[in-house]
């Protein structure tokens, strides 16, 4: 099997200790993460082959966010050096009826600022067998989003499956923007994963959130004539509690996850370890209906854990997916 | 418009870290609070103008106190520096079926051994428009209650609006003394906050659980010629499950807020949250029905919190009370 | 009243700070605990009189559990010195749908390895009036049967009241070893407490989930001529949500605690936690009903604590067993 | 006496825990500084009162450097909000032969993007009586020289005494620019401080290690008109050994301070502290041999203290410069 | 052999962590001690049995202070419970030229306000062969003095050896008060510890720093008849640096022990760890000379470790004594 | 390049924070070291190709060491997985005179148990240029003596470069069995260091401190027809004071690096060190007299590190080696 290969932006994510608010924190906890990044922190940490592709200045601080995808077996060796600066965001953690809150400080970085030159795209998908991005990555700059038509149209050369996480951000995207340049994109894709309101904006019809789900993923696979679709559908109740399911279409039947009640730790990648779940179920030859559990469960389980990627084993999935979800120890 | 003005005993909180009991703790995060400190530094946050009076010794301990309070804007400038102690107070987070735990060593602070010509509450109160306090600064000691008869009385020569949060202590007061003093100041209050039972007792009537909060209410802004007064009502389930509404009569009708469940992360100063958000929401123009709203609102937010304060602002309080409050984020 | 002794095996276990995992964490919070040990410092905790008997080498970590044990005021000085290593395991805490993991280091141990002479039973059950065990204290070698059967024989010639832990651990025990030592142990023994499950497994029948626990326990008791059985019944919903009950029969009759809900912080030391609780109610002439409700109010004050032992004090149970459960606080 | 203006950038220092180096560390401690920041802070610390002009955005983070000023007594009424980031520096802690490391991300600051009619100057200056700044300050940006020129033009014209920290930063400044901008800027101050390479540079005369000192700052006093020059003369000897001392010039006769070898805890800020040393003997009415002995040794003080200013008292200050050096406690 | 009883004051030490001033710190690391308890507290550690008698709130602060003793194998059923606190003191850890800052706040604690009858010291004096007290002790109040006393005379009549630390501090004695109470307990005394001040003090002749070590350390010990007495001779040269000897006189002969230069990490606890090597060394038969040395070495290694008490065991100070001081490791 | 291959037994080492002895301290930091898993680190952070070769448990913690190697660039495939567990080691900072201390906990390890056929060196050979091992490896067991032989003769085969440290340890071997081991291992070596006492043990000669370096060193190449051999010249003072140079002999011409004045943050890991910066000078091609220059700078930066690694770049080093030794900052 080859490699799976990943396209965006890692940044440096600056959160206040335990239940800290900004203004009362002395320090910050350090994490090193990004969309595309957890997908191929996950998917390493479940044994596949992984390079993720990005651009970072050469400096102590981008080293560190090197190390932290080495040190789950990542391959960096595509990771362009220069630039300027690492992105950077800070998070507090919400609880109860408070939100988790984000500062952003990420203009200026040397991803939003790569060229499309940087990137020798033959040379990176050697030996690959899949790419997968999301919409951050063409987010971050008209130049970005030229990278990511090269990625994807050098990858469909070389036969690659091809996936995208639709996650649309507000804070980077105008609707529009984003409803035009995902659906050029999603003219290359195999497989896609997102929200009702994503693909609602994606297919660039009113977001109408009385819409059936079926219905939205039906039209959203055949318009883009994707492989397979999935759509995530979660219930927030407050900070820490969400529950959790997933549909799963393949063009011809739809199959739906359990769903999960879970206890939030960190909000923070849960889409991302369900993007490296779907594609770990999908290369892996688990059977369709399996596939969407193991998304689900593999998701599940990123929200018990602190930091943006799923640390979670293919052992620690399974138990959780075919067996009880109560969190029972062995002793 | 002008500052608003409180008057109480700020003191050094010592918790262990974490779930950790006293016995396994080596080491104690400190906090600086006190219920009226925690009503200035709420509204300092919200944008008020605040002045917040006490006295303290001149030691670098008592120095901490006073920056705490600098930190969020709250004026210190008429903080009395004397005496020999600040008061500590030791207290462990509970957790589920196992309370929150204190151990109180308050005797002999700068506070409670102040004089009352300690005080010039003329020019204390130059530029004010409201006093504050609650029933804990006139327990400290016979001469606190003397120091806050001569405040309110200054305060309504003055024609400052007068509140008081009626915070009953039974480590502090016996019932009767409670009732004979807090029932002569509130003869000098506009405004009153607590919770039934403690209406009951500062009215001098017989604590009785299955009394109607409304009338009791009714009673109570009649007996005391109040402009508004308000009723929390809270249950506990758990040391970190509660839920928490409130209501409000304004001599005419009763304003009933939203019911919030909390999941609580720091039990100490919810009440001065709400007291804070009051003032807040009256000094700042509200409707009467939001006015409740956003009292309630402020102290839901609090307990999501750790430390003494509420450190919310305006916004984040808007958004919990006119919008949806399950937690979600925007990024 | 005499002293009460328990013979086990106390480890040093290494858990990540927080919500780490394993690969997240660079430091490791250090405890110090055993069934047995557990059950000591608790007892000591309540104000008994204990002795800990187990087997450790002569170096500083080994000094470490030690001290922890003192410092809670069990005595040691049975404690043999000698052998080679202190036993440890690494815990992961677990959260919503992820379980507590572990990772057990505690072959070669001093107390694994231990041999029969080194203990001086007689000396050791001096002034003592009861002696307790768990099943893991067997399981640890075959000679640590011996030493097992050595100090009930012992303890049954002095007179002392004897109890057993079952405490089956699949990583110790195969079943059938389990039920044929254990069967013999219970030959000496007054009071047992375990889940349904052990109970079967220690009388030699198939574990049968459907079992009615009553007869289970009645049956349990007739068989080994017990004093009391008790049976805990837990119900495990994730990581950090249990319910919990039990069951006591003294041969005649059945009585019933309350049952709690619990947000579990530690999930180690529950059973522990109730046996200590059973111990000091029996032995302070509670009446039977109160028995297993101080066994079962003390086990659910543990799950609120951090560490191996129960920290709580007899007011703190007893405020539980005989007030309400909501965690309110007093000040 | 009227306060002290002082303008400059603030910006949010991390830096590992402990000895850790970057790629070692989870956390990074935050601490908010910049040179005229800290100097603002040393002073508001010795009782004087002052008043920080900077511009941040409207963020938590930028809010977390104002409370820092805040915390410590420092007026902030002036600060103008807008812009898009706060500037950030890493650094890590050297050792031994190993030298602090920095990495600088401070491009695009709201200070570095700031325009000269953010600020107005006449109402800045109401009430003061000193302007204070560092040569960091007009080497943000084009725009940020305007802007200090404006400051010290208003200055002058307000009859405010005007200091300067030469402040060199090879990161900031080519030589010939920093000559020709502050050679102009000199023109404007009564005061100024620097090392003996600084104040070549500033005369634009080549740097000369060989050059006597003394004869460097008399040519520097007569050819700016200044009414005090100082130079801080300082050798390195590791990481974390240097000396000390500095002498001061007042156009007629030398003054040297005591020397003193320091054991440096953060290498961050020496110069600021003895900037705001010196502004606080001078604005108290020392003697001119006091003002040096009082200038060094509040700097020596800093260099024990971690973060980036001053947080000693006159007290302690003068205990250093009258009394004995040797740390001795009382107690 | 029997027990060595003490008799002192045990405090809750709060200090800020690592390098931090009391106002940048938002915990405190928590030590129990005093300079008796920590005399008990080194000699259980050097494996003597100990008692400590002190009185203590019934808190769970007070109990920590409990804790921290019995782990470290010091009995404490001879601690009186009552009153109304524990002592407290604030202390800052200096460095380079700043002194470690103390803050006091032991007014009204237990100890300080008990009474005579407090102290059974038939009782007490059971089993014991030694009983030690610092200047500290009968500092606390009069009724303290009266206490020390009533102990002198009670462990005189048992024929128990008796020893004092001088231990005089400005902040609880004037000088006139001390040389009186001192030179009437030394009365009393057959060992004596001081550093030529106090000798000097202690005998009522002037404080003069000129005077010869020997020709006063052999007037102290004709003067009060005792069997030694210790002189420590102490240079400082920054809050880290000190050097550190001692001499002992036998009333015939001048022994004078290695001279060491540390390196001191916590100021704390030195004298007391040099009474406790002083006492270790005197009941364990070893030679004169070796009294000092080992005395000497066990204080100088106090100072390389955090806290208030010397955790050094005997193998450790021996290793230092005969060995080499190079703090070579083994490995 | 071909890539440098290290054989040896990687720990888990378990330190308390700062300052604290064993007994004082909740938390352990975890570091994962080994004597030769520290070279490839070091060698991987100068930007060589690396691969670390060992025997590791299937279990969390074992793939914690796997993680922390792969953070820093390591190859960690041919590390073999099986066995029962990682070695432990427990290890306290020593200060000033207080030796650094350890408790060794590494029998029954999974490389201490590992066999022969786990390892294909004609496999793990493919692509190398050098072998690197210590002198631990052969220590471990009768086994890891014979893998070691099976290495050394696999890589001489191949036309490897082969290097020692020969790195005593008293707590693993006996002198003779040492001498025996070494001396034949010594026959496939092209480089080898050491001390002066290990070369003379190594040798079989009677250890003699007295002895002249270059004297050893010139035998010690002759013996074993050496390409270089360097001996390492540490002296001792207090624990955290050392000096250190080194001496290299290349069978013509004794080179003396520079002697460095070393604050030591951390004991473990120097000579390790060394010996990575020899082996990256070596194969990069400096002069004779640079490259033991670059080995004893590589190695004094490793002492400023906490860690058992040298995180040193290139860049670093020879600011160092060519530079000055001030630890003077750029900013």
């Amino acid at each position: 099997m080859g490699k799976i290969v990943t396209l965006g932006e890692i940044m440096l994510r600056l959160s206040p200790l335990g239940y800290d608010r900004f203004s009362q924190s002395k320090e910050f906890n350090a994490f090193y993460g990004g969309s595309e990044a957890n997908v191929s922190v996950s998917l390493a940490n479940f044994g596949k082959e992984t390079s993720y592709v990005t651009k970072l200045p050469e400096n102590d601080i981008a080293q560190c966010a090197i190390n932290e995808l080495r040190k789950y077996g990542v391959d960096t060796k595509d990771v362009v050096r220069g630039g300027e600066r690492i992105g950077i965001y800070f998070s507090e953690y919400g609880e109860s009826q408070r939100p988790t809150k984000f500062v952003f400080d990420r203009k200026g970085s040397s991803m939003a600022e790569a060229k499309r030159e940087d990137f020798n795209w033959d040379k990176i998908f050697e030996g690959a067998e899949w790419f997968h991005f999301s919409g951050i990555t063409p987010a971050l700059s008209d130049e970005c989003a030229k990278i990511t038509f090269d990625a994807v149209k050098a990858a469909k050369k070389k036969g690659l499956t091809i996936s995208i996480d639709l996650n649309y951000r507000e804070t980077l995207w105008n609707k529009d923007r984003f409803s035009k340049v995902i659906r050029e994109l999603l003219e290359y894709c195999d497989i896609a994963l997102g929200s009702v309101e994503e693909a609602q904006m994606a297919m660039g019809v009113p977001e109408d959130e009385g819409a059936d789900c079926n219905e939205i993923l039906k039209e959203f696979v055949e318009k883009f004539k994707l492989k397979y679709a999935t759509i995530i559908l979660r219930n927030r109740f407050t900070a820490e509690d969400v529950d959790w399911t997933a549909v799963l279409y393949d063009g011809k039947t739809f199959y739906n996850s359990k769903k999960y009640d879970i206890h939030v730790i960190d909000n923070i990648g849960g889409g991302d370890a369900f993007a490296a779940s779907l594609i770990y179920a999908i290369t892996s030859g688990y059977s369709t209906q399996d596939i969407i559990e193991f998304a689900t469960a593999g998701s599940c389980l990123k929200y018990s854990m602190i930091g943006d990627a799923n640390l979670s084993t293919v052992a620690e999935v399974e138990n959780l997916m075919y067996g009880d979800s109560t969190g029972k120890e062995k002793r």
